[in-house]
C-alpha cells in the first residue's frame, strides 16, 4: 500500500533542500547584520493568539487555519504565519521587562494555511520573517524594509520593485473605512460573497480581492492617500526618503493593504519582474507597522514592524531565473575492488572525513567500471584507486575525474597532496570567484 | 489577556537559538562529509504512515501522536519521528528507481509527541538524523553510527559511550519474542498496565519500562543474545571491529531494543556521562538497521539504518558541560547625538553592513553616557562617535570599548581601519583559535 503525501505539502531533496538552505542561511546572516536574533517559537499555539492577532477578518483566521482540539481538549492551532507567535514569546517570557527597546528577532520556519493548492502555492510553506518591537521610528521602519532589500539583492534579483503605502493612524484608518462602506454599499449587489462579508467586518480586506468585476470597482474606490492626516503623510514621505539615501526606491501604491488585520502605518510589498515591465510574478514578501499586536496578546503597548518573505517563492525565483549551481559533489570516491582494500578504505575515508573532505566509497567489491559510473553518479572530483599493488606498498592513485591524470601518492601524505588537488581543481573551475550568493 | 504557549512547548530566543543553530549545522555539516543530502519531509502527514512504520505496538502511536482530522475529513498526524516520512518520500518521489543504492539522507526538524511535560522532554521537539536505504552492508551500518559518534565528537562531549545489540534476523527475533513471551507471563500480575498490553502486542517493548520493579524482573529475562542466530552475530562481530577501526569503543547492551516497532538487526544508543561513571545523562540518540521499513510503506523491500538525535538534549548537554560562549554581539556601535548625524549613520551603517559587518545605531537622540550603556548591553566590539565638529569635516571616532582606545578615522578610510581594527581585537581575544566547534 502506497501512502501519498497530504495534499499541498512537498518534499523537498538534495539539491533542491540545499537551494532552501542557501536563502535561508542568507536571510538570518543578512538579519544578523542590523543586530537581530534568531527566536524559534512552537508550530502548535493556542488558536485564540490567531484570532486576537492575524484578526477574525482575515482570511487566514476564517478560512485556511489547521485548527484542532489536543488529547486534553484544547484548540491548537498549526501557525498560519510567525509574528503572532513571536509576540507571544516576547510576552510569555517578558522580554519587554528591561525596556531594552527595540526588541529585533529573524526567524525562519514552517506555517501552515489551508489554501486550495496551486503552482507554487502550499500548505505547508517556509517564512523568513523579522520584527523590530518598541522604540518606534521612521529609521526602523526603514531598516526593515532595507534587510528585505538587501536579501533579494543578495540573491541576484534584480528588477525588485517596493510598493509602499501608509494605513495611517487610527483616526485616518477610521475615516477612509467610513469612505470605503460608503462607496462600497453603492456596489456591493454586484460583488463577490467575500467581499459582501469584508464590507460588514473590515472594508480595508475588499482592496486584496482578486475577483476581476470587483479589482474594477476597486479601482474607483476613494484612496487612502486622501484621508491620511498630516502626521502620517509626513512619516510616509520620511520613510521614503530614508530608503532613497540608501538607494532604495520606493513606489506608493494606494490600495496596498496586506492580508492581515493588525498592520496600522506604514505597508510594504517587494515585486519581481524577470524582465523590467513584464512578468511580475507577484509579492515576494512584504510587511508593515503595527501599532496594537502586542498589546493583543497581553503586552505593554509597544508598536512594531516586521517583514515575511514565502521561502517557496524566492527559491522559485532565485531556480527559474538565476539557475544557480547547487549541485553538491563529493570531493573525492574512494575505490575498493578487494574485500582488504574496502576494510582499509573505510579508515581511510574516516580520516579524510575528519579533515572536511567529503567522501564516498563503495562497500561491495564491484568492477573498476562499475566503480568509475558510480563515482560519476556522485559527481566526485577524484577518485582513489588502490589495486593490490598499491595496497602493499602504502600508496595509492589519485585520479582527477575531469583531467583524467593519475598521480601516485604515499598513503601519509595524502591528505596535503588532496588539499591542493582540490584548491588547484576548484581554482581551475571557478577562475574568478563568483560564489558569493552561495554563502 | 496573556496567551501561553501550548504545554509541553518551548521557545528558543537569541544566543539559545544560536546554540541550536550551530548544533545543527554541526550535524549537517558532519553528515555531508559522509555523502548524506539534506531532504525535508513535511511536518503532517496521513495518519496511516506513523502505523505502519513506527508501529501500532509502539508507545508513541498509542498514545503520543497529535492526530487531527483536516477540513477535507482526512486523519492528518504530525510527524512523531522523521525517519516514516523520508521513506514515505523516497516512496512518493520514486527515488529508488535509477537503482543508485544506498539512497542517503540526513534532515534536521520539529517532531511531536504528546509525553508528560518533564525536564528536558518537549512536546515540540527537534531531531537530527540520516537514513541510509539499499546496498545493506556491516560498513553502512558502522558508517552511520560514526556520524553520530563524530557528531558529539565535534560537539566537544568526551565519555560518550556507544552500546549496541542485535534485534536479529526475522527467526531470531521470533524465537526470543517467544522467550520473553514465556517469562513475562509469569510475572507479569505483578507488573504495570503498559506492560500487560506490550505483552500482548510485543514483549520487547517491555525491555525499555522504566517502572521500578519491572526493570527489576527485566533483568532476569531471557537475553537476545541467547537466540541470535550464527549469522546475526557475527554481523554484529563485524560492525564493532569495523568501528574498532575507526577508533569507536562499543558495549553490547543485551536489553536494548529501542522504542520503535522497525527495527530489525543492529541496533545501538549513545550514551553520556559527564565524568567517567556517574551522571548518565541517558541516550543522546540511537537507530538501528530496519528490513521492512521502505516496503511496508509501499516501495520496495529495501533495507536500511537510520540514527536520530535529539537537538533539545544535545544543547543542554553542550550549555551545561561545556558553557560555550553564543554570545554574539555587535561589530560596531554607531553613536549619533543629532537627528543629522543619524541620518549621516544610517547610510553608513548600510554601507558597513554591505561589507559584512554586525551594527546597531541609535534611533532616537541620546546622551552620549546613554549611548555607551546601550553598545554596552548589545556587546559591541567597537564604537563609532560622530560629533558636530567630526560630521563637518567627514571624519569619525572608532573607540574600542574594550581597551578604551580611540581614533580619528576619515570616512573614506573607515572600511578598511575597521576591518583592521576587528580582525585585531578577536585575534587578541582568541590567541590561539578555538573556536573550532562554533562552526
Amino acid at each position: 500500500m502506497e501512502i501519498n503525501p497530504v495534499k499541498g505539502t512537498h518534499d523537498i531533496i538534495a539539491d533542491e533542500a540545499y537551494l532552501y538552505t542557501m536563502i535561508e542561511n542568507a536571510a538570518m546572516g543578512i538579519a544578523s547584520l542590523y543586530g537581530y536574533k534568531e527566536i524559534r517559537t512552537p508550530i502548535i499555539e493556542h488558536t485564540p493568539l490567531f484570532l486576537r492577532s492575524v484578526g477574525e477578518s482575515s482570511d487566514i483566521v476564517n478560512k485556511e487555519m489547521y485548527t484542532f482540539e489536543d488529547k486534553g481538549g484544547r484548540s491548537i492551532t498549526l501557525r498560519p504565519e510567525l509574528t503572532a507567535g513571536v509576540m507571544r514569546s516576547i510576552v510569555s517570557n517578558k522580554l519587554y521587562a528591561n525596556g531594552d527597546f527595540p526588541i529585533k528577532f529573524c526567524y525562519v520556519g514552517p506555517c501552515f494555511r489551508y489554501e486550495r493548492p496551486q503552482a507554487g502555492r502550499y500548505r505547508q510553506f517556509n517564512q523568513f520573517g523579522v520584527e523590530a518591537v518598541g522604540a518606534p521610528s521612521v529609521y526602523q521602519d526603514a531598516e526593515v524594509i532595507a534587510i528585505g532589500h538587501r536579501l533579494l539583492n543578495t540573491l541576484g534579483l534584480d528588477n525588485v520593485k517596493v510598493l509602499i503605502n501608509s494605513l495611517g493612524d487610527e483616526e485616518s484608518r477610521k475615516a477612509y473605512k467610513e469612505a470605503l462602506r460608503e462607496y462600497f454599499s453603492k456596489h456591493i449587489d454586484k460583488m463577490c460573497p467575500d467581499c459582501k462579508r469584508r464590507l460588514e467586518v473590515n472594508p480595508l480586506r475588499i482592496l486584496d480581492c482578486k475577483v476581476p468585476e470587483d479589482v474594477e470597482i476597486v479601482k474607483n474606490a476613494p484612496k487612502m492617500t486622501d484621508y491620511l492626516s498630516q502626521e502620517s503623510k509626513a512619516y510616509l514621505r520620511t520613510v521614503i526618503s530614508i530608503l532613497k539615501s540608501v538607494g532604495i526606491e520606493t513606489e506608493v501604491d494606494t490600495n496596498l493593504v496586506r492580508g492581515l488585520d493588525y498592520y496600522t502605518g506604514v505597508v510594504f510589498e517587494y515585486h519581481f519582474a524577470k524582465v523590467e515591465g513584464v512578468d511580475n510574478v507577484g509579492a515576494l514578501g512584504g510587511g508593515g507597522h503595527y501599532a496594537n499586536l502586542l498589546a493583543e496578546v497581553g503586552g505593554p503597548k509597544e508598536e512594531g514592524i516586521g517583514l515575511a518573505m514565502g521561502v517557496e517563492r524566492l527559491a522559485y525565483i532565485v531556480k527559474s531565473t538565476l539557475n544557480p549551481n547547487t549541485k553538491i559533489g563529493a570531493d573525492v570516491y574512494l575505490m575498493g575492488m578487494t574485500d582488504d582494500i574496502i576494510e582499509q578504505n573505510f579508515v581511510l575515508a574516516d580520516m579524510l572525513r575528519g579533515n572536511g573532505f567529503i567522501v564516498e566509497m563503495n562497500y561491495a567489491t564491484k568492477s573498476l567500471g562499475a566503480l568509475f559510473k558510480a563515482a560519476n553518479r556522485k559527481n566526485a572530483k577524484f577518485a582513489i584507486i588502490v589495486g593490490e599493488d598499491e595496497f602493499n606498498k602504502k600508496e595509492v592513485s589519485v585520479k582527477n575525474l575531469k583531467s583524467q591524470e593519475q598521480t601516485l601518492v604515499k598513503l601519509e601524505d595524502l591528505d596535503n597532496v588532496l588539499h591542493s588537488m582540490l584548491n588547484k581543481y576548484y581554482a581551475d573551475e571557478n577562475p574568478v570567484d563568483t560564489g558569493k550568493e552561495e554563502q
